[in-house]
C-alpha cells in the first residue's frame, strides 16, 4: 500500500513549470504561497505521495516525499561554501564508509557533509566531528539534531591543532583551509591504512598538501581527482547537454 | 589502540611503485607472488594496517584494511559492464537512501551495485533484485553472499516484465537494456514521488525512455545527467590533470 | 617602433575592475560613456594601444587593438545561436583551411562563421555561402562587409535544396537543421575526398545525420566530437577551476 | 570538376576497418605495405581522390588528399610534447592572426605549430621563432620547410633570455618551460596591447607565470583556459561518448 501524507509531513513541492523550484514545506505549515497563488497543504492529509496540486492561481506542484539528501540540500541553513552531491556520493563511496564504522570530520561547518557522513555510518556508527568557529559549532549542531543524527554525532568546539581524541578513527574527512599544516595530527588519528579525503578549492592547497605528504612516510595511494557534473535538457526529441555545467572541487 | 591484522584478515595490497596496482588477498595464503617476487604474508600477523612489506626481489607495498568498496571493485567476479564509483556514489545519494528502507533494483548483473544499494540501507533495509540471466543471477547472488549482505538482499531470477512483487518501494534503480518498455511496471512498484535513477548508455535509449515518461503522467522532476571523474598526477611540484579522463554514463 | 592610435582607428576598451567588460569603439566617436562615468577618446589619438585610461569619474580602461576575433565577438550584430571560439579554431583546423581554397557554407546566419572561413583563405581563396532567410541573408552579407571579406566571400539568397553551383570546393561547413536532407547534395558539391564539418546542437540530429551517412557510400572518417573550454580564476596564490565551464556543441 | 590524383600526389590512407589507421603516403611510393596486404599506389594515377581501394588481402582503404592538418599530424617527425588540435585551433583564433601579421615564437619545437601560425598568416605575414635546442633547431627548420612555408617563417638557434629582434610583433605565442622569468622580454617585443598565448602544462608553472604578470603593470585581460575534447563513437543506433576524453593543456 502506498505511503500516506498525513498532518505532520514534510513534503517536497516542485513546481511544475519550466522553474523547477523546490520547496521543503510542513504540511502543519498550513498553507504555501508564492506570487503564483496559494495553495492549503491541508487537502493533501490522507492522500498519497506524488499527488499533483494547484495553487488558487493555476500553478502546478507535485507533493513527494523529501530524501534525505532533499532535506539537507533545502532544509539546512548553511553559510558556507556547500560540498557537491556529486562530490559527497563519491567522498562517501571512496571512504567506504558502512554502518558502525568511527568516523573523524573536521571542520563540520554548516552539518551538511557532517549529516551525509552520519547516514552512511548509522545507526551504529559514530561521527567525531571538529569545528573552531563558533557560530558553524552551534549551527551544525543544530542541523545535525535537526535530521535526527544527534545519537550518531558529537560535534566539539575545537581545533585540528590539538590532539584528536576518540583515535583511532577507521576513516577521516578534512575541509579546512591549510590542511597541510595538520597532516602529523591526522594520521595519528587513523587507524593503520584508513582512508581520509580533504577537501581543497584551489590548485595551490593540493599542491602545498602534496608536499607535506611526500615528505611524510605515513601517507600511500595518494590520489587527487576532481568530479565534474553534466546536466541535459531531458526532452526527448532535443536532447542535449546544457550549455554550462558544474565542474571544479578537487580533493584527495 | 590501531587494528592489528590477524591470521583470518583480508589485506589490500598496494604496490608502491609507480603502477600502484592493488591485490585483495587472505593473510591466510600465506603467499603472495608476482613477477617482482613473493611476500609471506604470515608475517603481517599481529601488525598493525599500513604495514609496509618488501618481497624478495625488494619491491614495496603497503598493506592496508580494505573498505567496503575496495572489496567490491577487486573481489567480486564480474562479467558486466561496471557502474563506475563515480557514478554509483551519485546514485546512493541522489536515491536518499538510508538505513530501513527498502529499494527495487533490476537487473542484478553481477551483484556490484546490489552490494553498494545494501550497504547504504543496512542493517534493516532491503534490496529485492531481478535478474533474468540465469548467470548472472547466480553470481550475483555469490557476490552478495561474499560480501555479507544475504541478509539484506533478496535476488529473483525474474524479469521486469513480470508482476513486480512486495511493492511499495522506496527506491529503485534500473539498469537494463530497454527500460522504457517497463516504466508503467515500475511506476506501480514505487511508493507516491519515490526516485528512481535508470542508467543508460546511449543517448538514443535516453531518448527513448524520455519519450515514455512524457507519455506518462507519473513521473516528474526528471533529471538527464552524466558525471564526469578527472584525476591529477598527485605529484607537489608538477601538479597538472592526466591527459585522459573517465567521462561519459548517462543516467536519470 | 610601437603602434600608433590615429583618429580613425577602432579600439577595445577593456574594464580594468573585475567586471572586464569589454567594448568596441571607434576613436572618432570622440566620447565614451557608461555610468562609471565619461572617457574623451580623441586624447588617445598619436598615443600607443595598451594605454591605461580613466573616466572623469575614475574607472580605469585598457585601450587595446581589437583582433579580427573581438571585431566579430564584439562587432558583429548577432540574430542566430553563436558558434563558440572553442570550436571554430577547432573546425577551422579540422577543415585544413588554407589561403587559396574555396569552401562552401551553408547557412551563413549571422555571418560571423563566414568570416572566419573567410579570414582563413584569404587573400586568394572563396567562401560561396548560401542563407535561405532573407534576414540573415541581408544581416550576414552586411557584417562580411564591415570586416572587408566582400572581395573572398558570395552570399546567396539560397536553399540547400536546391543545387549547389560553383562546385566542386575543397571543404564545407554545415550549419542548417536537418542536414540529414542534403548529404547527397554536400557530397555531390565536394572535391573527392574533401572535408566536411556539420554543427548539430542535439543528440537527435547527429543520430539522424549517422543514419543517412551509413547508407551513403560517400562519407568514410566520420567523427563525432565536442569541445569544452573551461576558464581559471587567474589568481596565483589561489588557482582554480571556475565553478562553470562551456560545455556542449556536437558537431563532426 | 573533381580533383585527379597525379603521379606526384601526396594521399592520405584512411584505413575503412576499425583500426581507422591513417597513412601519409607519395604515389610516387608505388607501393603500400601492411600486414594486411599490399597496394599498387600508381593504380590511383588519374582517378579522383575519395577512391576507395583493396589491398591484395582484401583490406579495404580510402584515399584522400591530406589536409594542412593531417600533413602536420602525419608528416612532421616530433620529438616533443605536442600541441593537440583542440588547443591549436583555439590558439590561432584567440590570437586573431591574420594574413599579413607578424608573430614571435618560442621555442619552435618540432615545428608543427610554427607550421599551424605561419599558415594563419600567410602569404604576407612573417614568423619569427626561437629555439634553443640545436637538433630541435634544425628539425623545425627541416619541417617547415617541408610544408613549404620557409618564406614566412625565420627560425633562430636563440634563446628568449636574449633581446628579441625584429620587434615589435603582432602577437606571440610561448612555449618554454620557465615562461614567468621572460614576461620582461616579451612584453617589450610585442606591439601595444598585441596578445600573447602562453601553453603551460602544470598548474605551479601558470601560478608561477601570474605571480608575474600580476607584478608586472604591461599585462590586461588575463584568461587561464583549458579546453578538453571528447569524441563519441558514431553509430547511429548507439551514439554514446567514449569512456576516456582528451582533456587538459592550459593556457593563457
Amino acid at each position: 500500500m502506498k505511503s500516506i501524507i498525513r498532518n505532520d509531513s514534510k513534503i517536497l513541492l516542485i513546481d511544475l513549470s519550466d522553474t523547477k523550484n523546490r520547496y521543503l514545506v510542513d504540511v502543519s505549515g498550513k498553507t504555501f504561497s508564492t506570487k503564483y497563488g496559494e495553495i492549503d497543504l491541508t487537502t493533501l492529509i490522507n492522500r498519497e505521495y506524488g499527488t499533483i496540486l494547484k495553487s488558487h492561481l493555476g500553478r502546478r506542484y507535485a507533493a513527494l516525499r523529501p530524501t534525505i539528501y532533499d532535506n539537507i540540500m533545502l532544509g539546512i541553513k548553511r553559510k558556507t561554501q556547500i560540498i557537491y552531491p556529486k562530490d559527497a556520493g563519491y567522498i562517501v563511496l571512496w571512504l567506504g564508509l558502512q554502518n558502525g564504522m568511527r568516523v573523524f570530520e573536521c571542520g563540520a561547518g554548516s552539518g551538511a557533509m557532517t549529516t551525509i557522513l552520519a547516514n552512511a555510518i548509522s545507526p551504529d556508527g559514530e561521527i567525531v566531528a571538529y569545528e573552531r568557529d563558533e557560530r558553524f559549532f552551534k549551527l551544525s549542531q543544530k542541523n545535525v539534531a535537526k535530521m535526527n543524527f544527534s545519537k550518531n554525532v558529537k560535534i566539539f568546539h575545537k581545533d585540528i591543532e590539538e590532539d584528536i581524541d576518540d583515535a583511532p578513527f577507521d576513516a577521516a574527512f578534512i575541509d579546512v583551509r591549510e590542511p597541510h599544516l595538520y597532516i602529523d595530527q591526522i594520521w595519528r588519528a587513523l587507524d593503520g591504512g584508513a582512508p581520509v579525503v580533504f577537501v581543497l578549492p584551489t590548485t595551490n592547497q593540493i599542491q602545498q598538501l602534496l608536499t607535506q605528504m611526500e615528505n611524510h612516510s605515513g601517507f600511500t595511494d595518494i590520489n587527487v581527482a576532481e568530479t565534474m557534473l553534466r546536466f541535459y535538457k531531458p526532452v526527448a526529441e532535443r536532447l542535449r547537454p546544457r550549455d554550462r555545467m558544474v565542474a571544479h572541487t578537487v580533493y584527495l
